[in-house]
């Protein structure tokens, strides 16, 4: 009936990792190997100028009106932990990569993967977390699909939220836009989600917990926008791979350097605490609330004000800013005065964060 | 931070299903329980009109222009199938539920979750298959998402398709708008897929193999609404729980009768064996390359026409009509001549067909 695919097809097409015949976790884990898999595999194969842009969100015109279309797989472990839930993560992250090219996120579809075993309780908890996410970001949850498989074929529940939102504005929001002179800022404190995971899943115990912040930012950037206009050049939620990650693709696809300074980046007491107690740098670990901006100069303080008067953006600081040496490269003047590259993360850093 | 639910919050939920705990098998197989689990859970939480119309996709306005959206997650085993595997499957099956609003599907997501160990040949096959899938239906695959689980917490790979397609005309094409009178058209054989996928998964042999149907109908959809214009009133495409699940549906939905004729529903010589020797009633079984559609009397003849010049559409035939009487029940009039109900499907046919 049709024609498949004889070994001859494969012969020709690139394997899309060197030095790996099967998948490992840190094809996942959002650094070297994700964007590998990515970059040779899926956008060689689905090639197009939408997606081949590598933005977390496609961006388009359709019957006259610009859209951006965004999907997004939940598979953290444990499904409940402090702060949050796979459900509320699940609505926060989808509506944060469709807000991160400037449009306001409308709606959203949910695809639920259920292991048989499954306590009815548990479900319900994270559908009425999902529920009180939606609302609160007034975004509606449209659609859905529900697949249940066998016990061990699964773990508990994975949820692939995806969305659409529209674009109300001709401002161009890309990760290749950013320009030399622009100013960084973040929107708070770092490494909060991806800390409160890995302290639920190793039970290790701080004096003060340590919690996700998952949050939608879709408010936030409504206020950026008006805060910067035409002068807000490129957003992010630095998710997997953290701040890090998000800063590397930057530097890469603006072909900019970018300069960041570790006194401006805040840090919770316990939060760093528990990185350094682990080995980790807080610059690679995951958030799932917060958000950087690349500002021209000349809007920076107005932006800044903005996000400072919003609740997500309390603690928010201008932290680097773009130039023009050290293309594609990203370094930080350190708290004691030197200065260090900060890489792209390359391998595993935690597994199932989102 | 937030305030996360207490129990109390769900002392007032109700349980969805009555005489469960857990999730079942049968939660996902497109029955009754998993129309429990949707309508009591699901649209209860999220509750807005364009959910509650509990259709395959959510039909909207968005800025003037009128949008369809759909989501499909898919858990198909095994992933390689006579026939087919899960990538044109995932991109055919949500191409389908799009087109089945009478949209035009354009821009798909593609979401994978892989277990660790996946081998990267297995994971290409399933690329280059949704690559070929998508462009032989001229829709393009704009944003993804790339998870990767521990061995173990997977099942080799599961993959979730959300699409968008634009409606360029005013039809009411919903499950609630079959009207007295209406011709039943059936696009062609039932049941290929999923016997395909259980004598697969069972290692049945038979003299001629069994192939899944897997395509993508946007084309033949297109003829359709050309030749049959506002007298289209429903279409679905009857995956999960087989065209008795749809036919369902649609007359409770619509509060009218169906009667269908046996002797007018193909079913390929070696499925129709397959299903007596397993015990199945092709019915029941899913499809994943054909649709239904209730039509205009006025018009059935020249939709009927358009279809049988599809190559989606050479064995299509009206095989049923819609009454005023028996509303909400699907009766059949057997090869022997005498009548049976159709139920809706209950418990777990065949799990994880897609």
């Amino acid at each position: 009936m049709k024609d498949k695919p004889g070994t001859n097809d494969f012969a020709s097409c690139p394997r899309p990792i060197t030095g790996h015949d099967t998948i490992q976790l840190s094809h996942g884990s959002g650094g070297k190997l994700t964007n590998q898999l990515v970059s040779r595999l899926f956008v060689e194969a689905f090639d197009n100028p939408i997606l081949n842009r590598q933005d977390d969100q496609a961006v388009f015109e359709l019957a006259g009106s610009k859209l951006a279309f965004s999907t997004d797989s939940y598979v953290v472990d444990p499904i409940f932990f402090p702060g949050g839930d796979i459900g509320d993560l699940a609505v926060n992250g989808t509506i944060n990569d469709i807000a991160m090219s400037g449009a306001r996120p409308v709606y959203l579809s949910a695809g639920f993967i259920i292991e048989e075993g499954l306590s009815i309780d548990e479900l319900t908890r994270v559908v009425l977390s999902m529920q009180r996410a939606a609302e609160e970001a007034q975004v509606k949850i449209v659609t859905g699909d529900t697949k249940v498989v066998n016990r061990g074929k699964g773990d508990k529940l994975f949820i692939n939220t995806s969305g659409v939102g529209i674009i109300e504005h001709d401002y161009n929001i890309a990760a290749d836009n950013l320009q030399p002179g622009d100013r960084l800022i973040l929107s708070g404190t770092i490494a909060d989600h991806g800390m409160a995971i890995l302290s639920k899943r190793e039970g290790l115990a701080f004096d003060s917990p340590i919690e996700s912040d998952t949050a939608a930012l879709n408010s936030l950037v409504a206020e950026i926008l008006n805060a910067g206009g035409a002068g807000v050049h490129a957003m992010r939620d630095p998710t997997r791979g953290g701040v890090a990650a998000s800063l590397n693709e930057w530097a890469e696809s603006s072909s900019v350097g970018i300069k960041i300074t570790q006194e401006r980046i805040a840090v919770r007491p316990a939060v760093a605490g528990a990185c350094e107690l682990l080995g980790l740098d807080p610059l690679y670990v995951a958030n799932e609330g917060k958000l950087i901006v690349s500002v021209a100069k000349e809007v920076a303080e107005n932006v800044l004000a903005a996000m400072k008067a919003h609740a997500h953006g309390e603690d928010a600081a201008v932290f680097g800013e773009v130039v023009t040496d050290k293309s594609g490269m990203v370094s930080m003047r350190t708290l004691i005065g030197g200065w260090r590259i900060v890489d792209m993360p390359v391998g595993e850093q935690l597994p199932r964060i989102c």
